[in-house]
C-alpha cells in the first residue's frame, strides 16, 4: 500500500501517518497530484491538532482507512499555482481548514454553506474527487482548489492563528448565524478547552458579556485574567447554576464528554439558544416543557463556509485573535495527543512542521 | 370552600368545575369580580375543550387547586365594559385564550411575548392579580381586561373559531416565528389531532408544502382530501421515513405521547427545523451528531401573545380556517374528554355553552 500511495501521484510528499487503531503517528513517504490549473500548492508551515484528528487516528468514527495523515488546521507558503488561479501567487500565505472540496452547485454550497454539502470532501481521510484518499496538514505540503484556499491576513500570526481554521471557525459561525453576535448579548461558554477558550474571544470581540461554564474550578482565573470572561460558573455547584438561572441569551457548549443539558437550558432566558459545538458520545436528554416554557433551542453547528471563514480570519486579524498553543515539534505529536486527552495543554498544540519534518 | 367561592366577589356566576384528580366535571356556583374600569364581560357563547383541560382538570401537572373551572378557548358577547375600555363595546363578538394577565413591563411584555412572561396569569386555575383563583370559559360569563380580549372577526364562526384561540395560535406562532411562513416552505406536521389539523390548514394558508405524519394510517384520506395536506407519511413505515429523509424545512410536533425524534431529525433537510408544542411525559433523545451534521435545531413554542393572537385570528377569517369540531352540550363534557383522551373526536369538541349552561 505504500509503494501505491508513494507513486500514484506525480509529485513526491512526506507526513506523519496513523497506521492502525492505535492512532500512533509514524512517518510516511506519500505522493500528491501535480498542480491542477485551479490548484494552489504551498509548502505547510504549521498544522494545529485538533480531537478529531485522534478521534481519526483511532477510527473512533468507524470510518478511517489507513494510512492516514491528520491535520485541518494548516497555514503554508505558496509554492506554485495553476494557470487559472485567480486568488493566490506564489510567496502568499494561505490557510486550509476541514474542507477541501464539495460540489459547488447544490443548494448550500451555492449560499456558501459548503460544511453542509452532501459531496463535501474532508482534509483527510476520505476519497477524493479522483478517488484517491486525502490527506492533511500533518506533512510537508498541500495541494488544494484555490476556493477551499484561505487568503492569511496579513498581521495575524502563522502559528497560534492556525487553530483558528477549525476551533476559531466553529465558534464564531454560530455565534454570527444564530445572533450571538451583537453587543451586550449575553453568551455562556461550556468548556474551556481547544475550541472553548477561542469561543470566550470571539464572543467578547462581539461585545458579548461572557460566562464561562466549567467543571474545573482551577480554570477561574484563566478564564476571568486570562481570557477576559466576565463571569465563572462551576458547573458542578448546584447554587451557582440556579443563580444563572434564566440569565444567557445563548450558550456555545464545547463539551465532547457527556454532561447533563438541562441545567444549561435552566440557564437560558427565553427565546434562548443553546448550540452544541462538542458531540458527546450518549445522546443528551431534554424535556419538551423545558424548551416549549421559554421557546428555547437546541442547535448544532459544524465548522463554517469557506467565505465565513475567510470573514472569520480577518475579524480574528483585526481584535488581534489567536489560540492560545503550545508550539511543538512534529515527532512530539503521540505525546501531544495524549496529553490533549488529558486536557494537559493550554489549549491547543501547533505542530511547527517546517521546522521540524525532515524529508527522508 | 363553595360558600366563599360564591360570595368573594360581588357577581354571581356559574360554570362546571372539576373538584378532584377524578378530573369529573359538575356544576358549581362561584362568582366574579366586578367590571373595572379596564375590563370587559362577556356572555360565553362557545368554549373549545383542549388537552390540557383535562391535564389540568385531573392535576396531571400536580399545581391544581381544586375546584377549578377549565376552558380557555372562549368565545362570547360583551355585556358591559369599564370606564377607561377602548377598545371593545357591548354587544361586540370578543375571544380569550390562555392568558388573562402578565406583568405588562417585562421585556418580554413590552414587545407583546406576554405568553413567556415569568408573571403570566392563566386563564384559570392560578392566582389572579386579587389573589382569588381564576376560572375558565366552561361558565356563564368572563370578565377580563381588555389587554386580553380579542376582537372576534366579522366572517369567523363563533363555535368552530373558538379551538383557535389555542390551537390555532400554538401552531401559527411557531410558523411565524422560525420563519416556516413562507410560501413553497415544505412543512411536515406530525400528529393529527386538535393541533396538526390546524397546523396543517395554517401551513396551506402560508402556501406551505405540507407533508402530515401520523402512526394512524386510517387518517391518510382525511389528511389529503379532508385538510389538503400534500403528503402523507405513516411514521412507523421505516420505508416511507426514509424515502422523506433530507425534504423538509421544518416539523411541528403536536404530539404529546412518546415518541421517536430521530427520525423526525432526519426528515429535516440542512439548517432544518423541529418545533415541539405537544409536552411528551419523558423527556426526548437527541444525537448531538444528528444536529451538528446539518445545523438542526430543536426549539419549543408556546401559545403566542396577544397581538400575535389578534393577528392570526384576522388570518384565519381571511383564509376561512376554522377548527373540525363536534359541538356538543356541556353536560357531555366528561363524555367529551373521555372521548378525546382516546382520540375519538374529529379534531376538537366545542362546548355550546349558551344553549346548553343552565343557571340554577
Amino acid at each position: 500500500m505504500t509503494s501505491s500511495l508513494e507513486s500514484e501521484h506525480p509529485i513526491k510528499a512526506y507526513g506523519y501517518a496513523a497506521r492502525d487503531t492505535s492512532g500512533v503517528l509514524s512517518p510516511l513517504t506519500f505522493s500528491r497530484r501535480a498542480t491542477g490549473e485551479k490548484d494552489v500548492r504551498f509548502k505547510v508551515l504549521y498544522c494545529g491538532i485538533c480531537h478529531s484528528d485522534s478521534v481519526f487516528a483511532k477510527n473512533e468514527w468507524g470510518i478511517t482507512k489507513y494510512p492516514v495523515i491528520p491535520g485541518h488546521e494548516i497555514v503554508g507558503v505558496v509554492t506554485e499555482v495553476g494557470s487559472k488561479v485567480e486568488k493566490f501567487k506564489v510567496g502568499d500565505k494561505v490557510g486550509v481548514g476541514c474542507l477541501v472540496g464539495s460540489c459547488r452547485s447544490c443548494q448550500n454550497c451555492v449560499v456558501d454553506y459548503e460544511q453542509y454539502c452532501p459531496k463535501q470532501i474532508f482534509t483527510y481521510g476520505v476519497p477524493d474527487a479522483d478517488g484517491t484518499q486525502t490527506h492533511g496538514g500533518y506533512s510537508d505540503h498541500m495541494v488544494t482548489d484555490e476556493h477551499f484556499v484561505l487568503r492569511w491576513p496579513e498581521n495575524l500570526p502563522l502559528d497560534s492563528g492556525a487553530p483558528l481554521l477549525c476551533a476559531g471557525i466553529t465558534t464564531y459561525s454560530p455565534l454570527r448565524y444564530f445572533g450571538l453576535d451583537k453587543p451586550g448579548t449575553k453568551v455562556g461558554v461550556v468548556g474551556l478547552g481547544g475550541l472553548g477558550h477561542v469561543a470566550v474571544k470571539m464572543a467578547k470581540a462581539f461585545g458579548a458579556e461572557v460566562t464561562v461554564f466549567s467543571t474545573s474550578v482551577a480554570k477561574k482565573q484563566e478564564a476571568i485574567e486570562g481570557l477576559k470572561a466576565d463571569h465563572f460558573i462551576n458547573s458542578k455547584d448546584p447554587e451557582q447554576m440556579q443563580a444563572a438561572m434564566g440569565t444567557l441569551d445563548g450558550i456555545i457548549d464545547t463539551v465532547s464528554g457527556n454532561h447533563p443539558i438541562a441545567p444549561l437550558l435552566n440557564a437560558l432566558t427565553a427565546h434562548g439558544k443553546l448550540i452544541l459545538v462538542g458531540i458527546p458520545e450518549k445522546p443528551i436528554e431534554v424535556a419538551a416543557f423545558s424548551l416549549i416554557m421559554g421557546r428555547k433551542l437546541i442547535a448544532g453547528s459544524n465548522t463554517g463556509g469557506l467565505k465565513e471563514t475567510q470573514e472569520m480570519l480577518d475579524f480574528a486579524a483585526k481584535h488581534g485573535i489567536t489560540s492560545d498553543i503550545e508550539l511543538i515539534p512534529i515527532d512530539y505529536v503521540n505525546t501531544a495527543m495524549e496529553r490533549m486527552l488529558k486536557s494537559d495543554v493550554r489549549y491547543r498544540f501547533v505542530i511547527d512542521v517546517a521546522n521540524s519534518l525532515k524529508t527522508e
